[in-house]
Formats: structure tokens, sequence, C-alpha cells
């Protein structure tokens, strides 16, 4: 008889927006919380029986109540709070991973009263991952769609050639990739005090946008590891980094037909190619740690 | 047999970025522009002859050899250089349309040398679409994908109510749509003064932005004339405005059945919908001015 | 005061699904359906006074409960249902408009007993639009997402060369698109017959992929009348056709720098390109027929 | 210092679409490819050297002249003879991993000469990842976006109940979900027998519908193992297969307020809806197999 491998359910994709009062002014928390629970679970897939399980649509009512009882201080801590439920009340459930997506806005300017008007604010896509098994937390948070550009400060040479190849070398190129990164906090304990998971998250995102600028770079591999090393060296919380950046390429349009140089040094146009693309991946890790994130953050 | 109609070809959606240096700081434009031109084209419909045909390859060539020329001062400058182009250049084009979509980037913040990173900014996207038959000029400017929340300040209540009408009044609600506007310039002719284009896209999205902020709400329809005729008020260069204002429902959860009251003036949980949602389409008028924008300007 | 123009409202994309039961043999109605009302709204938008609106999710219940009580019997006479109550129910609103989207499924086929298991087509998606101002209908249909290629018996040469234009002449390429059609029912009357609109969409779309794959093509605008003119001439009860078809470009690999003939008559291989893309648009029309669809079927 | 960890590169989505003549009769493939190469990469990271780097535009050159020179037989040959040229042409590339996306074209059945013309399927996505470390291979295929329906023979009760609980059971529910699966095949050296990839294909395919089909459901994880077992049993070729089935709701729209019942047995009318979702996903084994499949197909 075929045999039963690795398996998890949950409830996907749960959309709650929390708001929390202070008077006229309002704070909003806008997420996208998918669950995903694994444990003793043979029986429903051999024979239907849901004698262990508990519904999606419970964990999604979870989500909700949970957003009301414990307020959302973070995205992360708020996984917290759901993983710990899932597998401390239910006996056959041994594992709760939670992935968080939060959408952040800003507050609109305006000369009216109170403080309750957002503009959704459109940058990237904040992500968390929160993984327990009633012993150890693994915490893994992130970012998608973060596009960043350098206009100068790239080239490209030295590479090996062989048949295929007509790429001409560059020493002035326009670098541009869409950062999907994530990195894997340290804590993994409820004994050990945790990372105030806010500010590191934005001293995180402030670090790998400043690497990406201050690099010179001689490929997307140095930059890339430029971005992760920083994080590494300079967020003692955080063990492991990984990133996923498609080269997005912005092609020096050949304007010599008409009769126009198309110089670099004399600002220059270009046309931004959608397909294909280079995907540069690569993991970043503390002296020491092993390597834990997935090593296919996308699914090409 | 049958007859030709209305006919229109072009290339669409020319991503062109342009980079301008001003020493070590340079400036960045992304563009995608959709070129539409017509005019005497009835044998290549009929005949397959394409004698009077200017290849749409040829369009796109154009765009970015123009990028380089003349430079993009702004994206409906950019467009009435193209457009001109195209009717004066080719007898047998009557009218050309220029379409532009512009992705704005801020500066990335950072210690190094040199101002020449970006990061996209992400909210919305910034729409121009310029039109010229040779006499006069039409420019509608506008932007899609702005999302934006009230908290508080927004009721539903004294509605029709039949057979089918099973909705509870509300008196303290979310109200959050993702604006999609365009508005028409009162400019057509090149003897008049050109507005400034940038500044008047700037000063109108602030002021969409605030009068949404501002508006007390009894339903988005009345929020949707608050936002197009403070821009009429304001913006003497508009004589039209055209709001699609899908109401990006925002539910409170029903948590009685798990002790939990889920009350507006405490903070509440609400389930963010996607489908189906409410569309309200409406366009605001300087008076005595005709309309003359699309009423749709959404496929739905 | 700034004046209000043209405006309408509603629920937009209600999913519906209907399932029919005849014994163990199943049928499925598969439809998104938006409810767009027009009537006496100033004060909505002027006061906020909600005494003329239905609300749009009253719109909503009635979709759903309009399929239980009169069934789906195609989208066209659903849609008319529909439009035919909004107008004639509420004093307030003069013009009803229904869209509708359609999904196909076929059946798995199995050993099982009964027939209620389907698989998605997958393939194009059906459209429907019907408005209703009290006194006449007009039904437009059509379809979206209909990607077609021929591979050969495609030309583009002996058009307009000006500065900008580099493109080599085509005696032999690929020729694909992505059809997007709409088209207008001569029905406008309860007191004519109306066309069977199921049989009248499949004869249609069968009528255009002939004419795509029948017609040696000298340009896309050529075959794009070709199509057209087939409908028309075809189809009696079809007063008018418009189709936007974006030149799906497959441009031929260079594999010269690899001693490799990349030769269209030995089989080859070609770059399918996103962007940018041609786009053709135009109308035909039954001659004596005026035009009425509008001519923007898409934003770019 | 920060340690390199995991890392890939290559281009990514190579659209190449092959056509073969036969004389008046083509023959088209197409596809998306993805090539990801590992290696000695340390000192690109590190030093930004590209002394060891083929450059990424280099693997689309070569896609698309392997496409000519050897055909594209089946999505699978083709990434076989892929990854064996990087790896084997290039000493510091240790691994190559292929990734195809293939769309299926249909005939457009027409009453013209020859038989190039085309229409696209547009169901599923076929799925193909072969890997190549210079001595084993790797080939897990699949498909993805194949939306399937039963409209009965599905129920869902005796589940566990907690205060979060509020879901009825359910005896007579439609079953709907989008299949994403993924099988690996015992195929792992040149000197064993290749499978025939495309009927390997065409076979699995078949069997997952037809034990969807044919499989009274108690839960959709019991359905799920049926498909696997089913896929397992019948193709000695494959040793594991993993799905990920969203649970796509449909849900009974409550008439009751409008004097309807909405009775399953009678028919009925669902809201189709879009999120939240369950996500059942699990693997199945041939007995005495090890899982090699990730088990986060997705990103949620």
């Amino acid at each position: 008889m075929p045999i039963l491998g690795q398996n998890q359910y949950g409830k996907a994709e749960n959309r709650v927006v929390k708001i929390t009062r202070d008077g006229a002014t309002h704070h909003i928390k806008d997420l996208g919380v998918s669950v995903s629970l694994s444990g003793d679970m043979e029986e429903v897939h051999y024979s239907g029986s849901n004698a262990n399980v508990l519904p999606t649509d419970t964990t999604k009512n979870t989500v909700y109540a949970f957003a009301k009882e414990h307020g959302i201080e973070s995205a992360e801590q708020f996984g917290i709070h759901l993983a710990r439920h899932f597998v401390t009340s239910q006996e056959p459930i041994h594992r709760a991973r939670i992935r968080i997506q939060e959408y952040a806005w800003e507050r609109i300017e305006h000369s009216g009263k109170g403080a309750h008007s957002f503009v959704r604010r459109g940058q990237e896509t904040r992500l968390a991952q929160i993984t327990y098994d009633g012993e150890a937390w693994e915490v893994v948070s992130g970012l998608t769609d973060l596009t960043v550009l350098n206009s100068t400060d790239s080239e490209f040479w030295g590479f090996v050639k062989d048949k295929y190849t007509t790429l001409p070398e560059a020493h002035d190129r326009v670098l541009a990739t869409e950062v999907s990164g994530r990195w894997r906090y340290h804590w993994t304990d409820d004994e050990q005090e945790a990372p105030d998971w806010d500010d590191s998250y934005e001293q995180t995102k402030r670090h790998l946008l400043r690497a990406f600028a201050e690099t010179y770079s001689l490929s997307l591999q140095q930059t890339l590891y430029a971005m992760g090393a920083r994080v590494i060296d300079n967020r003692g919380e955080i063990d492991e980094v990984r990133f996923s950046l498609p080269n997005k390429h912005h092609f020096l349009v050949d304007l010599a037909p008409f009769g126009l140089e198309n110089d670099t040094a004399d600002g220059a146009v270009y046309f931004a190619a959608d397909r294909p693309y280079g995907l540069i991946e690569a993991t970043v890790l503390r002296d020491g740690c092993e390597a834990k994130i997935p090593t296919d953050l996308t699914n090409l």
C-alpha cells in the first residue's frame, strides 16, 4: 500500500484587519494569516475519519478571535500566540506553522479632526513565519516585492566565455532587482528574551537597502553577499539570511541607427525587460550556524 | 460587404527608463508608453496592403529615440512630443493617442558617495493620456491602485429596502477603496500656456486624498463627489474628473459565539473581503463643461 | 458648484455557481456577475441621502436568489432577467447594466457511477453585457483570453519607412494573438424573437477561429477584418463586432553566432516576447448599422 | 566573517517556441525554461570575481541553440540535455537544475489547406524539473492550475470541536480544488531505460483526475491520498507524489430570507469564495522509497 509522507493542513490567507483606538487616533494592523498544522493525521488520509481533525474553519475563527482577545502587537508575536495555542490545545497536533503577510499603511495628512485616515504604503510586503513543535520555536521573517535600482557603480566582466557566449562586458550598467529575503532569528526558546520584532524588521530592511546602495558591484552575487553580511554583522538576533534576487535587466537601447549615441556617461535610455531574467539566490550565515531556510523561495 | 468601423493600432507597453546625470546625482524616469494611431487605414484591413502603415516596431523605436533626443520632462510633455510627431510626420495618420503609466522611485538613504540608488515607491501608478488630431489636444491624467481607508466617520443607512434586502444599517463602519481616477485638462491648444504637469499631478493627488480623509461619509458616492468637487474647486486647469471606486468591504467579524464583543467603539476586528465588492463610479464636472472621459474605466 | 455627470453603482464580481440535477447527472453554470445601476442618484452624491439607493448588497442577494428562482439558462438570459427586475421594480433606477463572465467546465471521464465530476476547461472566458433602460435592450457578448497562433501563412512587408524604421520585411512569420472580442446583437425588443444565445456563442467562436486559421495574412489588420467579416456574414443576429488583438510577437532567434541557421522553412526556434507588443483594434459592422461598442476594450 | 551557504544562479523564464514542419503539417512545443547552476562560486560572492561564472545570458543562448540543434522531444528530455551540458562542459559547475513550464496547444479545425493553426489549450500548465550533479539524475514532473469539482459525493463531519468551532457538519457538499502536483521518477541513471515522458504525463494526469472523480470523499485529505495512491499503484516509474490542494470553497447561499429553500438534493446555488481557503498538502510514497520532493510547493 502506498505510504503517507509529510502532510499539513489549515486555512490559508485569512485577511484580518485590526483597528485600535486611542481616542480619535486610530492604529491599523493589516495581515494575511495562513495556518498549517501537522500531527496524527494518518486516518483522515486513509479512511476519511475526521476524529483528529480540527476544521480549517475553526483555525480561521481562532485567528479572528485571537486578534480581538490578544491584539496584534507584531506579526511575529501574533503568530507565536496562534502556534502555541494549536499545539498545546489539541493533542493530535504536533506542529503548527503560521505564515503572515503584512501590508503597511501611512497616515493621510489632512486638516480635519482625528487621525483615522490611511493610505496603503504599497512598497514591500512584510513576511513572518512562526513554527512550533511544542518544544522549540523557529521564527523566519522577511519581505518581498521591494524593487531597488542603482543607476551606476555596477560592472560585469571577466566572466567565462564558451561557444554560446555573446554578451559584451559591461563597465557601467544599471543594476536592479526585486528583493525577496528571509532571515531566521536566533531565538528558539520561551526562556530567552525575544527580539523587538518590529524594530528588528525596520533595522534589517534599512541595512539591506544601504548595503545595496553602498556596494560598488562587480556582480549581483557580490551585492547579495554584501546585503546578507551586513545584516549578519549588525543584527545579532539574526543567524541566517537568504535572498532571491531576480536581475531586472535594463538594456541600453541601440540608438545608433537614428544617429544618436546612447552613452551611460551622458545619461542613457534603457529598455526594462520582463523575461527572461537572471535569478541569483544565496544564503549568508553567521559563522557556526546551520542553514535552515529552504533554498527555493520561488517556484522558478 | 461588412464595413470597417473605428480602428487604431500601435505598440503597447514600451517600457522606457531614462537616467539623467547631474554629476554624481542621478534622476530617473520610469514609464510604460503605449502608442495608438488612426487614419487612412482601410486598405490594410481590406487587402492587407501596408502602404499606409508605419510599423508598430517603428513607433517603439520612436519612443526610445525621443527619450534620448528630447528627454522626459513629464509624462504628459513626453506624450505631447510623440503625438505631434506621428500626426505631423505621416500623412495617413490623422490621430495619435499616447497612453503612459509612470512608476515613482524614492532615493535610498545611505552614507556612500553620490545619489544614484533608488527604491521603487510602489504606491499608485500615475497615468497620462494625450490625444492629438492635428488641431486640438486632449490631455487626461490620472492614477490607479491608490488604496485608502477611513477607520471611522463612515455610515450607511436610510437606504431602499426591497424583498431581497438583508443588510443592517451601519453607523460606524470602515470605508476603504482603491482609487482609480482620471482628470481632463482645460488645455487644448498650443497657443495656451500648458499647466506644470508634475505639480498639477502632485496637487491633485493631495486634494483627493485630503477630501477622502476629511469627508464624514454617509455613502461612498458622497465621498466620491467630495473628492471630485475638491479637485474642480482647487485646480482651475482641470475641467472634469471621473472616479471608479471599488468599495473594499471590511466586514465586522461576528465573535459572539466565542463570548467576545466585537465593538467598533472599542477597536474592532474586520475581515477584508475580496469579491464581490461594491463599485461606485461617477464624473464630476466644472459647471458649463462637457463630459468627455469614457464612463467605463474598468472592464467590470 | 461642480456638477455631477454620468454615474453608476452596483455590486461587482458576484461569483455564482449553479448546479442542476438530472438524477445522477449534474450540470454546472459558473458565472461572475457584475451589476451596475443608474438613475435618480443626485442626492446620494450631493448630500449622502440614501433614500433612492438600493444597496449593492441587495443587488448581490438578487443575483443569488434569481439563480435559484429562475435558473441560469444562459448568461445572456440570466442578465436579461436581472436587468429587467432592477429597472421595473425600483422607480429611481432608469438603467441597469449586467456584465457576466462565464467559465466553462468539461466532464471528467471515469468509470464510476453518475456524472457529477468536472474539470475547468480553462480556455477563453465568455463575456456577456446586457443593458436595459426600460424600453430597449442592448446585448453585447464576447470572449477574452483565447490565444491563437499560425506558424506560417503570415507576411509583413511593403510598409512605410521613416527615419526610425529598422524592421526588416518578413515573408514567413509566426502570427499569434490573444483574442479579445465583443459582438452586439440585433435584438433590442421583447417583441422580437431572441437568439439562441448559447448556440450563437459557439458558432461565433467557431467562425472567428476558422477565419483566423484560413486567412493568408499580410497584416494582423487583415486577419482581424476577416474574422469580423466572417462573423457578420454568417451570423445574421449580429450587427457589429469589435476585436482587440495584441500581436504576441514570436521573434526568430539569431543563432548564427553558434553556427546554426534558424530558418523558418526548416522549422524554427522563436523567442516569445511579453512586452512591448503590437495592439490592433477595429470594429466591423453590418452595412447600414451604427457602431455602439466602445472603442477601448482594454486600458492600454 | 559571515559564511556563504547554498547558492545558485541562472536565467529564469526563457520563453522558447519550437515549430517542427512535416510538410504542411506543423507541430509546436511551447516552453518556459529556467536554468539554475551551482558549484565553485565563493569568489563571485566574496570579491565579485566572475572567473568561474558562465553568464546567465549564455545559459539563455544555450536554451535556444539546443532547441534548434536537438529539438524538443519532451520537456524532460530537453531538460536532461541542458543539465548534462552545463555540468559536463564547465568544471566549476557541479549541479544544474532545469525547470520547465509547458503550455499545450490544440489544432484549430478548419477547411483550409495545411495544419499550422493552433489554439492554446489553456488548462493546466505542465511542469518538469531535472537535476543533475554529474552522477545521478532526479526528474520531478507535475502540473499546476488544474481546477476540478465534484458536485456531490462529498461529506465532512465527525471532526474535532473546540470553543472556536462553529462549522456545521455537511453530508452533501461541493468539493473543488485547483490541483498542484509533483511526482518524482524512479529513473536516476543513464544506464536505466528512461520512461516515455509524454505518455507518462498523460497517464498520470488521467489517473489523478479519475481518482478525484471516483472517490466518495469524507475529507479532502482522503481524496488527496486516493489520487496519490492511484498514481503510485498504476505508474511503476513513479516513486513519490506530492499534492498541494486548496479547498476552493463553494458555500451554499442562505436564501431562506427570500422564502427560497436552497437544497442540494434539488440543485443548489453556491457562492464561490476566494479567500481564505483550506489548504491540504501531503506526500504519497511507494513503500520503501524515501521522500525527496520539498514539502512547500507554494509560498503560503
